[in-house]
C-alpha cells in the first residue's frame, strides 16, 4: 500500500485537491491519501516534510500564485523551497501550480485548475505505479492543462501524442 | 502549552507584534508567546532559529519591505532564508510582509498592517489547534489584508467565504 | 564499468535521451547506460537522485523549458535543483536545456536538440574517460547546438576550433 | 568578553571598519573585535564562516556593490551567501552593504558609507548587550543611512523616533 | 606547501587559467597548482569540490558567461553554485567571471581576460600569504579588470590605489 500526500492552501481559488482525489480514484488502486492544508503557496514545503513524515511515498502540492510582481516572487521562492524539500527527502514532490493569470476569466480558472490537477494525478500515479509508461512518452511534448504540445515529428494534439 | 514566536523589526514601521498578540488573546488559550527584534528583514531568519531553539512550536516573521528595486531583492533574499530555515527544522514560520508600496499612504499602511497581522495570528493559531479548519477553507481564496478573493464559483467577499 | 545516468521529460517535445545513446554508443565502450524519465523539468533533479542511488557515475539531465517567462523561472529553479544535487552528491550532472524558443520552427528545433544532445554526450564521456582531451580544449569557445564561438585569436568555426 | 567580527572588501571605495571600530568603542566595552579582509563581496560569506571560527558572536559584513546590472546579480548572490551562512551557524551576520549608485557623489557616498556603518555598529553592539532597547523600537521605521522613515503615527525624523 | 587549483571551461573563449598561473610563477612559490576542465561555468561548482578533495586550500574558478538573457541566468546559477560549495567547505573559491559583452570586439575581451585573470591570481596568492596586504588595501576602490575605482577621497587610478 503505497501513500499520496496532498499538500494544498486556503488562498487558492479552486478546491483541487477533489480533482487530484476523484482522478486518483479513477485511474487505479493500491494507495491511500493524506491531505495537509495551509494558508499559502510558501507554506507548502513544510507541509510536504510533514507528509513526508507521516511515511508519504510522493506529494502533489497543489497552489495558485497571484498576479502581482510580488507574488511572481512568492511563487518562485516557494518552487526553491519544494526544489530543497525534493533534494533532502530524495522524493518527488509534482508541484502543480495555476498562476490566477494563466485564465482570462473565473469560468477557464476553473476548468484549468481541474484538468492540471487530474492530469497531474495520474503523473503521480504513473511515477509510483507505471514508470515504464512514462518513459515511453518522453520527449512527447505532453502539457498538464492546456494542449499538449506535441513531438517535433507533427504529432500534436489530445489523440495522438500520448500512449496511455 | 504550545509556545509561539514572533520576531520582528525595528525597520518596520508599524508594530505588527501588538496587533499579533491581541488577536490570539482574543482567540484561544493553551499557548504563550516569546518575542525576538532585529534590525531588518534579512536578520529575521536567524531570529526565527533562535526561537526555535527556545522551544517554538511555529514563528510569526513579521516584516516591512521598502519600495526601492534594492528593497525587492533584500526581501526576496530574507524570504529564501525564511524558506531555508523552515527546511532545515521542519516548521512553520508564517511569513507576514507588507510592502510599504501596497499602501497608498501611512493611514491604510497602518491598516493593512493591523489586519494582516490579525488574520496571519489567527491562520497561525488554526496551524497548531484547530488544522481541520484550515482543510475546511481549501481553495477558498482565502486572502491577508485586503478582501478575501472568493472562490471561482462566485462566492466572494468576507462574509460568505470563509468558514470560521 | 562506469554508468551514465540519463534523466528526461516527457514534457520535452523532441527524445534526446535516443540521440544522446546513439552517440555515446558511436563514441567508446566501458560504459553501460539507466534511464529515468519524469514530466517536467523540475522532476528533474529527484530523478539524478535517484540514479546516482542506482550508482550512476555522471547525470545527463534532458529537458525543454517552454518560451513564457513563468517557464523561464521553473527553468532557473529546474537548474539550481541540479545544482543542489551536484553539491550535494559531488557528482556531474550534465544539464541539457533547449529552450524552445532558441528555435524557429519544429525542424530547426529538431536539429538543434539531436545536435546539443550529442555534444554534450561527447562532454560527458569525456569527463569521465578523456578528461586530459577537455584540459586540452579549454578556452576553444565551444558551443553544444550552434556553431563553435572559437577563441579570441580568430580560431573559429567548427573544424579548427576543436582538439578531438 | 564577547568577539564582534568584521568582514569587509577592497573593491569598497571606503574604509567602512573603521567607522564601525569608532562607533562600537563610543558605545561600549566587553568586546574584542578581530578582522578578516577580502578582495569582493562574493568572498564576504567565506571571511564570516573564518570569523566565526575564531569564535565570533556575531559579525558585521561591509561591502560596496557597484551600479552594473551584472553587479546586482553579484550582490544578491553574495546576499544569498550571507544568508545560508547565518542558516547553517544560527549567529547573526549583519550586512551593511551601500550601493555606488545610491549617492549622488564621492562626498555623499563617503557620508552615507561612514553614516550607514555607524548605525549598524549599534545595532550589532545591541543584539549582543542591549536586546531588549531593539524591542522598545519595534516597528519605529529606523534606517540605516538616510533619515528614519519614522512609524505610521507620525512620528517622523531622528529625533524623536528613536529610544536611545 | 600550499595547494591552488584552477578550475576552468571549454566554453571560454580565452585560456585565462595559462594568465594565472603565469603571474602565480611571477609572484612567489610556497605553492602548486592542480587543474580540472570542465564543458561550461555550470560545471564548475562540481570541478571545485573535486579540487578541494585533493587538497587544494583555494580554488581559482574561471568562466566567460555569454551574452545572451538565458546566459545571465545561467551565470547566476554557476554563482550560487560556487557560493553553496563555499558554505559547504568553508574555503574560498576566487570567481573570476568576464563576460562576453563586457567587451567590444574581441582584441579587448583578450587584453580583459587576462588582465582580471592576473589580478584575481593576485588576490588568490594575498589571501594565503599576505592576508596582511588586504587588510591594507580594505576600502581602496580596487577592481580587477578595467581601471581601479579608488577611494572616495579621489585618490584614483592605477598607481595611487594599490599598495602592492
Amino acid at each position: 500500500m503505497k501513500i499520496i500526500g496532498i499538500a494544498d492552501t486556503t488562498f487558492a481559488r479552486y478546491d483541487m485537491a477533489k480533482s487530484v482525489m476523484d482522478e486518483l480514484g479513477k485511474t487505479g488502486t493500491g494507495f491511500r491519501t493524506i491531505r495537509y492544508t495551509v494558508p499559502g503557496i510558501k507554506d507548502l514545503p513544510v507541509a510536504c516534510l510533514n507528509l513526508f513524515q507521516k511515511d508519504a511515498d510522493i506529494v502533489i502540492a497543489l497552489g495558485m500564485p497571484g498576479p502581482k510582481p510580488v507574488d511572481k516572487i512568492s511563487s518562485q521562492v516557494a518552487s526553491m523551497g519544494l526544489m530543497e524539500v525534493q533534494v533532502k527527502t530524495g522524493k518527488h514532490i509534482i508541484e502543480v501550480f495555476v498562476h490566477e493569470d494563466e485564465a482570462s476569466n473565473d469560468r477557464e480558472l476553473s476548468w484549468l485548475c481541474d484538468r492540471r490537477a487530474r492530469e497531474h494525478a495520474l503523473n503521480t500515479y504513473n511515477l509510483i505505479f507505471r514508470h515504464e509508461l512514462l518513459m515511453e512518452n518522453s520527449g512527447k511534448g505532453l502539457r498538464q492543462g492546456f494542449r499538449d504540445a506535441g513531438d517535433t515529428e507533427g504529432i500534436n494534439g489530445e489523440s495522438s501524442a500520448r500512449r496511455h
